[in-house]
């Protein structure tokens, strides 16, 4: 068995996006198993664990993530991963990855395909409501997917809008209102917001949104209004209910499980799709235990291991 | 971050059968968090996803535990495991711990509370049906907690009897039939069996019965006639339905689950208890993701350990 410690080194963000689209084609056509994603709540926040068998890559395993909010104080990322791999022949555990920053990278290629299959346009102007290592990973994979014109940044902290901007330079970067950056193509929530911050009258027709920060019951970021305007994708129906963007809307009655337009996994093998040039259109992402079984499998073909004992 | 070679090594079982009953304890009060585990097929087995969280002991984690019966030609054991230690304060992953063997003596343990609680009488002749790993834990977690006077045992394997009679020399172990091992007090059944094994005419009014060996749907040991006469208590009902002895009877309609007398925990907190001498009871085991935890708390003060980086 093997510990896998600086797995995002050298990992090429083309190959990641493609892995994690391929993982999702699998998810649309029904060829994986994927129990919903099982919260355990601790004291300060929760961990999450998210069992998974992609048989197309002939791999298996757990990821084991938790969301504590707190630990920054603590000098603590706020989000931390390991990632369990079993041998698909005897179950045997074979790896154990520090999977922390390949949940970012996941979660940001979900967003590149998302954008490359959604977005109503391939040159695009970004809008970017956050600037965590979210709202980062986002824009480095999205930018393989679409030509980025130019991001328009929107945080509450100006010194971590010009932190972002001094990490883009390749791209014209802005730091902008709420609703200037919500005047864009794509957009991305990457916030732990429990009430909605994008209102609906910002979006104009054509825009795509990837909804990245809700990710457990009661958050929120988008005004319910603009979802029931959209075309709302998800990566997991039963995920995206419970803990999705449209978990609140659907606790309160305003938007129905039956409303949702289609799975990414469905876009992606060309059964669903983007109604028109002037649909907006919204990835609800939840994270899925097969993306992080897709970026495992290229992970381990990198980095510094250490070996252990087993069995 | 500390992984955890050999952690069975200098475990005292009496203590690990102390934890397993302040765990099933805490159960039946209904102060611990733990969802049913969740099941991933592979093409040869399965693996089981089991998180948990056990404030008393202020531990949580996940097991993730396989069952491959081919195995064994591979020269691996059928079943092997890993559990995942959380910090409870940050959601950090602080252990990663070797957890086949803590595995057995868990459901040992169990067996032993089961025992404990639920014997008729505090001496025994003790039937053994199976002579594997987990009928080796039982037999030395159920000898802490009862005296057992004779200990009989059934296999298919001859040879498979006389190393199991060598391993415990302080019993007298005898091989017997299936029909004279099952005329015990306390009758232990540790076979991956798909029909039952057991029939009701061989068994003795006041006999109690750890039914170990069904861990999943299809599997049963015991003859539905015996299960329909006697006091039936689960681990976890869930699970028990889901996966353990009364799976098939429940699936066909012979038994239903609000026949199940009650848990283990409620047992071990005096809620509920053998109805007479003569009743027969049976301990339906599917394993407790709750009792990895209590039985990783301990391992965590022993063996060898190595330093992994994290985060």
């Amino acid at each position: 068995m093997q510990y896998y410690t600086d797995t995002e080194w050298g990992l090429d963000i083309g190959q990641v996006n493609m892995a994690v689209e391929s993982a999702f084609a699998d998810h649309g056509r029904g060829l994986v198993q994927m129990p919903p994603k099982v919260y355990i709540t601790l004291p300060d926040g929760d961990f999450r664990t998210m069992p998974a068998y992609l048989p197309s890559l002939s791999i298996a395993g757990v990821k084991i993530v938790n969301v504590h909010p707190n630990n920054t104080k603590k000098g603590l990322p706020t989000v931390m991963a390991l990632t369990i791999i079993l041998d698909i022949e005897s179950g045997q555990p074979i790896a154990v990855i520090n999977a922390t920053q390949l949940t970012d990278m996941r979660t940001g290629a979900a967003g590149a395909v998302a954008g490359k299959y959604l977005s109503a346009k391939k040159e695009i102007i970004l809008g970017v409501i956050g600037t965590g290592r979210q709202a980062q990973a986002q824009v480095t994979a999205i930018s393989r997917e679409l030509k980025i014109r130019q991001v328009k940044i929107w945080s509450r902290n100006p010194e971590h809008i010009r932190k972002f901007a001094d990490r883009f330079m390749e791209f014209p970067c802005r730091a902008s209102s709420l609703e200037n950056a919500c005047d864009c193509d794509v957009l991305v929530t990457t916030t732990p917001s429990r009430s909605p911050l994008v209102r609906s009258e910002w979006i104009h027709e054509g825009t795509h949104i990837n909804a990245i920060g809700a990710d457990a019951p009661g958050k929120e970021e988008l005004d319910p209004a603009l979802i029931l305007r959209a075309q709302v994708f998800v990566d997991d129906p039963a995920q995206a209910i419970h803990s999705g963007e449209i978990n609140v809307p659907i606790s309160q009655g305003i938007y129905r499980a039956t409303d949702i337009a289609g799975t990414l996994g469905e876009v992606v093998i060309g059964k669903k799709k983007r109604a028109g040039p002037d649909t907006i259109t919204i990835f609800d992402s939840t994270g899925l235990a097969i993306q992080d079984l897709a970026i495992a499998r290229i992970a381990m073909k990198h980095g510094k291991t250490i070996d252990l004992p087993f069995p």
